[in-house]
């Protein structure tokens, strides 16, 4: 059994990584830690792990001493010591959090406003989307796993960037998330009447996963790709769909389409690509680590809209990374991670 | 007081056609017809009205006859004679279906399949967006009332269109609908435990509204406007939220951004501009006949993003055909329509 | 028009009461105040209140001096002081919080740990709910507007009590409450995906509504009436629905038992009583003052079951305060309040 | 592997049944039917389950043939011919509908409009509800799973009414569920838009589950336990809250009262009793075969009040249904349903 700890554990991606780790065949918890919740059992923050999982939050330090390989799910800023300290004690450090995606300091400088502390550490460390970059992360010590919307926007994008059909210009990616994505703190915008039978754009193109999506979309491009990211907030607990338009270089038929895309997502499991006439919908990925993509083209514009949804808190965060761990340990990719998404 | 007849009052946008004239302060509802419930009570049909509205639905010829302003509110398809019938007694005729909207019978015949039967009547039709057409619309005698999507899309983008700062190609509207908008019919995809915690779009690039949306733009461009429009299915009841993307041609700032917005809807009611900062949000505007728009630029891609919010079964329906009838009649646009969006 | 002034005018109760006085035919608000957001402007927290309110808040003592009828939508403790202000200088004072509502001060030491301290107000203070105090509402100065809870049970099972026919021990309020009941204060609880799909009882038997709601149904009995009394939280924005258990002292049908509800509420238009077969239904009286009643034989126990369902921001708080300002400055009662609840 | 074969697989209960069954580590799903969907895959049906159970739809007799274990999720009326079937070819039935649920024939004809046709399988028939007849499920051939509000309200009462601290009369059940409660066929009251935001009771005191109720309490007391059961429906997916008032027959602490169901629920997993000061919630048992169970005492009016959660299509449905197959082929009860509720 792989020895989990779980740093920042009663935060959102914390507590579904304790959830999804719970039912784990090969890997069991052996610490948690919480800041505001130190000295209080897990269950006593989500009382639907009563009996299931009644741990307590240590501190940090405890987790990184007695696990073998570390999830921290903090806010950025805070991982890069706890990455040096697993690193010396030569753990494998999975970062939920923003402190190692972005591989270029300058841009980590212009968005987060923060510096790398141990730049060496940055070199090393590989953004864990198992589907573009899994011989990487076969050795990584530090996973860099990536945030929800730059899951969800790349794996609908990156076939059609790969293989030369669409521009690397003019892209938008249109998304729209699921309130678990904002956290679980309190603000006035989530409270419950306030956010209820309402819709809205947030951070209009000026949101900082539209570096990391760019990053990764680069990588398969023969240039700098630009793109314009709007998130939105939707009255949802989970799910992120992301409606993205690229323009088409050349014509293209739907068959061609499928075909480039069918041949890059070969066997990966966790890529559902939809019939024609299909179309993706969060209701169909909850609580799984699915990421559902439909294809569409606008002939008249010559525009290509490709569609992806996933569960922002398992193939946006917490499933993804175990994803990634059990790409590192050896482990059937899938292991602990074949659920059923329910029907309703 | 004028006497208002509602045909097709038991559909949705006809049971909030009954909602917002019962307190209209200038006008009664004489007659109601539904061909699904004749003889029975619109309160029965729905409850929220025991006691205020008890009508009896009668078939439409009654409507016609008792009434001086029509409403209809029915499928496609099914308005042209009525239409016909209304003018031949002179009757005012507003058309809350798709018949009259399209000048050019070519689309009209591509998109709806059908054909226009009493060609006089669709030249006299006029299109009843009243923040762009009041004036043909004073003298009208049918007014083909836009759709939901066909009002909020064009209200975020044709100042800047009309301004020729942004392209005539390349624009695409990404709007997100509440479920009202796809009728009282029961489809599986609108039973509450497979919509609910859900969202997808529908017709992607293929929606009938997409024709309608150009010709409105193109009235306001000196070229016809292609758009790429992408519509999705919220899981609230009330709502359309339009993000809209268009290329800029030339370097322009928020200021002059905002200032020809402001220029262009100077005096509007209906129409809320919001300051810098702001969003867009169906959650402001639901009851109400407003419509929220929020301006937003982005530099890296040179794009404006375009953002408004309406109710979709009052600006988007039932309201704008009232605000209508309000200019026909000379009545201050505002009769009846002043109402506060509820808070929560 | 009516001087008015709102105290607390940014909290949910403080809210609704902007909202609906701003469309009072014969009532116009003259100040407004916030501790939280002094100097602020309302539609800066409540943006669907742009350009139709935009007034600023200033404080309680302005709000005094400027109104002839003041609004208190206060937590409780604070309103003692207010109300002896308001008396002094001759303001009709109507309190939307709790302070007044007791008429014993034993119980309001137990129930809130407070203390009167002006005892003469308290006095002359009148309970507000019209349908069964009308005749002394009318002189009032200061009225105790009753919260939600109090207003909904109450109206469901006093005809059945004054008629004599139902125990006045045993009975049962099974009260299920929309989320605007807990107010706009932040809480884990109210927060978006810890209460989204929920549904969960709250202060079981212990609520502080119990006291008022025996108060009231013993007015209308020969002895002490107990009940015991159990809220819940529904993950809606409005309304509430009590379903209320009372043992039957004797045989009695339909016919009589509705003759009943029907002479005890004859003229009263904000009371629906529904048909035999039909429901009460949060849904048909959101945003409307109406309070709809069902009732239900069980023959087999020999129980009543008396449904009632208001919105618990409008009948349950701002709407009634409205109807007792219509009454007390001789209005007709609905002035204001003729509003049709949304079909959807 | 246990062969197991779904006969209604397409409804919402045999749908869960799939998700559940796909998981389980000892059994497999070797055959499901479906009348509506007959010859169509079930991932057509639900896209939930695209690429995971791609089953054709067959008829009931190839299920009955290939399977050793059928679970039959039908209307009731149509399960007493198949169970003669499987009995007949000394296969395990698991019948979900009504049909073998009540004892009486009697009640069954009052309340179902029904006949009993094969009598000898009546008798032999075990109610599947395995906290309470475990003993006589081990050698069952015929099981009746319990339906969901019939689950439910019993595992609140029956160790209060087994200890005889409640009375048999004046119990009052006062329940709420979710939507899936009422199926996957579409009707107005489950249309989207006319059920969001609502709440309201149905089948008042008239419901076919009130027998069922009984008969399991009654089971448990020295009489006929009488109750009224008032069912609610919910604007969320999953989940049945119970709320259950019975007066006591005697003063009985909190401790004591505990001590009770302590002791009665001793070693049961699925059972988890609440602290005191903590609430059943159905938010913290969804997805998963738990049973929250939350006590309370209304010291003022002499009564318990009992509150239990479930999710209604799991330990309400398919969990149950799955609970009752592992005891019966001598698995661990917990087998495929150590399922971790998600805490959002």
């Amino acid at each position: 059994m792989i020895k989990v700890g779980i740093i920042g554990a009663t935060g959102y991606a914390g507590a579904e990584l304790v959830r999804l780790i719970t039912t784990h065949p090969q890997a069991e918890i052996v610490a948690i830690s919480s800041v505001s919740f130190e000295g209080q059992k897990i269950s006593d923050v989500y009382r639907s792990y009563v009996n299931i999982n009644d741990m307590i939050c240590e501190n940090a330090d405890d987790v990184v001493e007695k696990a073998e390989v570390i999830f921290a799910a903090l806010p950025h800023g805070l991982s890069q010591e706890l990455a040096k300290k697993c690193y010396d004690n030569d753990k494998v450090f999975i970062d939920l959090g923003a402190d190692f995606r972005l591989k270029s300091e300058e841009e980590y400088k212009e968005w987060y406003k923060g510096e790398y502390v141990h730049k060496e550490l940055h070199d090393m460390a590989v953004y864990g989307l198992p589907e573009f970059y899994r011989d990487k992360i076969k050795g990584a010590k530090i996973i860099a796993n990536p945030g929800c919307y730059t899951t969800c926007s790349p794996l609908a994008l990156v076939p059609a960037l790969n293989a030369g059909v669409i521009d690397t210009k003019g892209i938008i990616c249109d998304c729209k998330s699921g309130v678990t994505g904002a956290g679980r703190s309190l603000s006035q915008g989530n409270h419950y009447p306030e956010l209820n039978e309402g819709f809205h754009p947030y951070k209009v193109a000026c949101h900082r996963h539209t570096p990391e999506i760019e990053q990764t979309l680069t990588s398969f491009a023969d240039e700098k790709v630009t793109i314009t990211f709007v998130p939105h907030l939707l009255p949802v607990n989970r799910g992120i769909l992301a409606t993205c338009y690229a323009p088409l270089k050349k014509d293209i038929t739907m068959e061609e389409l499928r075909k480039i895309y069918q041949d890059f997502y070969k066997g990966e499991y966790f890529i559902r690509l939809l019939d024609d006439g299909q179309v993706a919908d969060i209701h169909n990925v909850k609580y799984s680590n699915f990421c559902d993509i439909s294809l569409h083209l606008d002939k008249r514009a010559n525009l290509l809209v490709a569609v992806a949804a996933i569960d922002n808190m398992v193939k946006g965060a917490a499933g993804q990374a175990i994803q990634n761990m059990n790409i590192i340990f050896g482990l059937d990719e899938k292991t602990g991670l074949e659920i059923v998404p329910p029907a309703f």
